[in-house]
C-alpha cells in the first residue's frame, strides 16, 4: 500500500516484517472474538511481540483494526486487466478469497459489525467508499472500452457479485471451507459468466456517455 | 410458525403475545451485542418479563436466539404465486425487509457469527438448510412450470439475490437506512429483472428432467 518506508511515532523507519505479523495477529483475534474481545494485548500476544511493538505503529486499536482489514481490500484498486471479462473474474476471486480464506471471518465481521461500532463506523465508511469507487472504475472502463452498455446497472451489477461471494462464504460451514477453496476459481468464473449474460440481455445502444 | 398452541415447561399454553415480546427483545440484544452479550437476563429485561417466563419457554439462550432468529425467515416457505417473478420479487423484497429493517443487524450477525459460535452452529446450520430448501423449490416449481430452463444455475441465481441484499443491507450505513427502506420494492423489482435477464440469455430448451 505505501511507497516509501513508514515510520513509527518515535520517527525509526517501521520494519514492513512485524507490521505484517501485527496486521495479520489482528485479522486473527477480530475473527475470533469480534470487536468486544478485540485489543491491543491480545494482539500483541497473538504476533508474538511486545505491545509497545504496536502502540509505536498505531494510535489506537480503531486505527489498527480498520488498517488490517483495508489492507487486505486495497488490491481491488490493482485490477486492470483491459477487459471486463478478466476484471470481474480477478475482483471475484480476491473477494472469494478473502470472505473464505483464513482472514474470511474478520472480514464477514468487519462487514456487518462496523456500522455499530463508535469508533470504526466512520473509519470503515471511508474504505469501503474506497473500495466502491474502485470497483465501480473497473466497470466504467469497461463502458469506455464499448465492452458494457453505458446504461449498465453498476450498483446492481456490484452487489450481485460482491454479495453472491459473501452469501457463498456464509453459506459454506468451516468443515466445507477447503473445497470451497479448492473449487474458487470455477465458482468464480460461472458467477462471471451468469452477470455478464444478464447485460448482454440489454437492448444495444452506441457507447460513450 | 405453529397452528396448534405450544406449551411451556411446566405444560400450561403458551401466551403468543409474550412469546413474540420475548423473541423480538432477543433480536434486539443480539443485534446490539452479538452472542459476547447475549443471555436470558439480558433478553428479559428488554422484553419487560421475568427471567422465570423466558426459562418456562426456552431451555437455554441457544434455543431461544436460533427460534427468534429463525422465526423471521420462515415465511420463505410460504412463497407460492404461482409466478416466477412474482415468488422472487416477493423473496428479494422479504430478505431485504429482514436485513435492512430493524432486526437487520441480528440477522446480519447471524449469517456471520453463527458458523463461529459453538452450540449455535449446528443449530443454525439446519434453519439454513430449510430456507435454502424453501428458496430452491421457488426456482424447481419455476422449472416444472416452464418458466425456466431445467439447467438454470439454481445455486448461482440464489446466492446473487441473497447476496445482492444481504450486500446493500451492508454498504447502507445507519442514516440513510430509511431511504433504503422507502426504495425498497424498487431495488427488489430491478434485482430480480436483472437475473432473470441472464435466465433469459440460455439457449431454449424444451423443459421437463
Amino acid at each position: 500500500m505505501n511507497a516509501t518506508p513508514r515510520k513509527d511515532r518515535s520517527g525509526r523507519p517501521r520494519d514492513p516484517g512485524v507490521d505484517r505479523r501485527i496486521t495479520a495477529a489482528a485479522m486473527q483475534v477480530f475473527g475470533r472474538v469480534g470487536w468486544a474481545g478485540f485489543g491491543i494485548e491480545a494482539v500483541a500476544r497473538e504476533a508474538g511481540v511486545g505491545k509497545a511493538s504496536v502502540y509505536l505503529r498505531w494510535n489506537s486499536k480503531e486505527d489498527l483494526l480498520t488498517e488490517a482489514v483495508a489492507s487486505r481490500f486495497a488490491p481491488i484498486a490493482e485490477i486492470d486487466n483491459g477487459d471486463v471479462h478478466a476484471d470481474l473474474l480477478e475482483l471475484a476471486d480476491l473477494l472469494l478469497d478473502l470472505f473464505t480464506g483464513a482472514d474470511g471471518l474478520a472480514a464477514r465481521r468487519m462487514a456487518v459489525e462496523s456500522h455499530a461500532t463508535p469508533g470504526i463506523a466512520q473509519r470503515w465508511q471511508k474504505v469501503r467508499e474506497s473500495q466502491v469507487r474502485a470497483a465501480r472504475a473497473i466497470v466504467k472502463r469497461a463502458v469506455a472500452r464499448g465492452e458494457l452498455d453505458p446504461r449498465t446497472p453498476v450498483t446492481l451489477l456490484l452487489d450481485a457479485l460482491s454479495g453472491a461471494v459473501i452469501n457463498h462464504a456464509i453459506a459454506t460451514p468451516p468443515h466445507l471451507r477447503a473445497r470451497v477453496e479448492q473449487d474458487r476459481r470455477r465458482y468464480a468464473g460461472e458467477l462471471v459468466a451468469f452477470l455478464l449474460a444478464s447485460l448482454r440481455q440489454m437492448p444495444r445502444e452506441v457507447p460513450g456517455e
